[in-house]
């Protein structure tokens, strides 16, 4: 969603969407990091110092005999933080009155932050209003748009050339809609026997995907000319003299990493003998690792359709032992 | 689910699957209502006392120095809700291994609970497992199915005439994978004005299906012969001389209720001048009612293919001041 959104601002609306409080405080969290500027979950907003922003509802325009009255009365009241939602009766009535609270509140020195159209033709109608804003000095006010977005439409209402500048995303954020769960799953892949010596674990599985990496694994991530190349599992104590990683999907893939190529261990210990040893950074330190860490995956990997997969894949000695140890016990 | 599974339990296997800790509790919560016998989620067990049941995890077979010790280990603090995972290894090397602890149990006076089969092809290993069963006199035990099951998968492998007679189900189902939001809103329909009468409220959209049914609104339901037959919103103070609900969809399309037609009201008061007046039922009570209104629910609207679409509508005086005054709103 970020990438489609460009340069744009995205504010998370996920919260009615999420699997109640925690569900939704990890999502405004998560989606933070991942990119939004903004969400409108207060509490996680207070909870995890997350800038908040958001818009009336469409109640409050109709708990006042006219839209212009509910426009002036939200304003009063957040004069600095103003998105009008003009979509209650007529999108283009409605652009009107905002205009007008825009002009009042210039007047006390104040600047209108956006309009919001929740419903319609999006492209058309932020068309529309954009002609009409400038028209009258207002090219400060924002366009925020919401209605289900996700990062398809984002694209291709950017492709139609639409004036929104500020995408509000809630629904397919939160429920990650297109892929509801993550599939990962933690397997037992060591334990110390009575010797107090490390033994390598696996289990055996009909399905390939489901056989762990027996032993004590680090991860491994290949960086060359401020590119990341590649991340591979290895035992950390086995000895490799020659990088070679293997796709675990087709063994016949092979990936050299020549001295070219910098190194940088992924997995860092948080817990030792019970103890928690880790202090978790900032969120904008999270935010700002992300960010910084997608700069560096080429564009290939980034794209909506047909994005080239990033190689990943096993050192050839993990690799090998897993083999023996599965041959062995379905000998 | 419940309907692919028939009479078979379903055991609720999403804590993983959910987001976070409140996530889970609903997700559990709705499942055991929705028709679920058990949840492994063991909070959500404690918190709205619904049933507990699981089995161990890959990991506790890996622990021991081999399957049958495990297996013995587990039997031994789980005598009574013993279902022992069976496919760590080789899934038939496994029933033999829970054959073995099946009859030290047996020698206890306990009897096994099940196996469970979390991978490979659940159809055909589950008649192999049965038959291995059965021939050793162990027809109670039961044949425990997971991995990524759904009421398609479900009802395939009923339809296989697999022998699974539990089912635990977990990913698809707290996240509702195949439409994991509910696209519902609250919008304000009418407020009190200043000389205390009720004044319609009504918010116009360029979606139809956005635009609110303005007034203080009933639901009434239609039964006959001990089955539903529509749904049908309605204004509580209109006069309704003769009943006709509305298609929203396309209001050519009309169906008359006469008095042949018993009528029970769905919406019931929850709070009343900001006290809360009603008493939530027990888990229980709401698991039955679910259920019985599903009983009267006529069977071609929980087919799984092309199911009927369930009559629900607007009453037709509301239908015609709804239009009254979106036409005057649209001028």
């Amino acid at each position: 969603m970020k990438y489609s959104a460009k340069s744009d601002p995205i504010l998370e609306f996920g919260l009615r969407r999420a699997q109640g409080i925690d569900g939704s405080l990890s999502a405004s969290r998560a989606s933070y990091i991942g990119g939004c500027s903004h969400t409108s979950n207060v509490l996680a907003g207070k909870i995890f110092n997350i800038p908040v922003s958001g818009t009336h509802s469409h109640s409050w325009v109709l708990a006042f005999d006219n839209e212009l009255d509910s426009f002036r009365n939200y304003a009063d009241i957040m004069p600095d933080n103003c998105v009008l939602l003009v979509d209650t009766f007529n999108t283009m009535e409605g652009i009107n009155n905002a205009i007008i609270v825009a002009k009042e509140l210039e007047e006390l020195g104040k600047k209108l932050l956006g309009i919001r159209i929740d419903s319609g033709d999006l492209a058309y109608l932020s068309k529309k209003a954009r002609k009409k804003l400038d028209s009258e000095g207002l090219d400060y006010v924002n366009i925020v748009a919401s209605n289900d977005l996700d990062e398809f439409l984002v694209e291709s209402l950017k492709n139609q050339k639409s004036k929104i500048s500020i995408w509000g995303i809630g629904t397919k954020l939160v429920t990650a809609y297109d892929n509801p769960s993550l599939g990962a799953v933690y397997k037992l892949t060591a334990l110390k026997n009575d010797k107090n010596e490390w033994e390598k674990k696996i289990k055996l599985s009909e399905q390939k995907i489901k056989i762990n990496n027996p032993g004590i694994n680090q991860v491994m991530r290949f960086r060359k000319n401020n590119k990341f190349f590649g991340d591979m599992i290895y035992e950390k104590k086995s000895k490799i003299e020659k990088i070679k990683m293997i796709d675990p999907n087709d063994s016949t893939r092979k990936k050299v990493f020549n001295r070219s190529y910098s190194i940088e261990n992924l997995l860092i210990p948080i817990f030792k003998k019970g103890e928690i040893i880790y202090k978790s950074p900032s969120i904008e330190d999270i935010k700002k690792k992300l960010s910084d860490d997608l700069d560096l995956l080429d564009n290939s990997h980034k794209r909506l359709n047909n994005p080239h997969t990033y190689p990943v894949g096993i050192e050839e000695n993990l690799f090998l032992e897993k083999q023996k140890m599965i041959l062995k016990l379905r000998k």
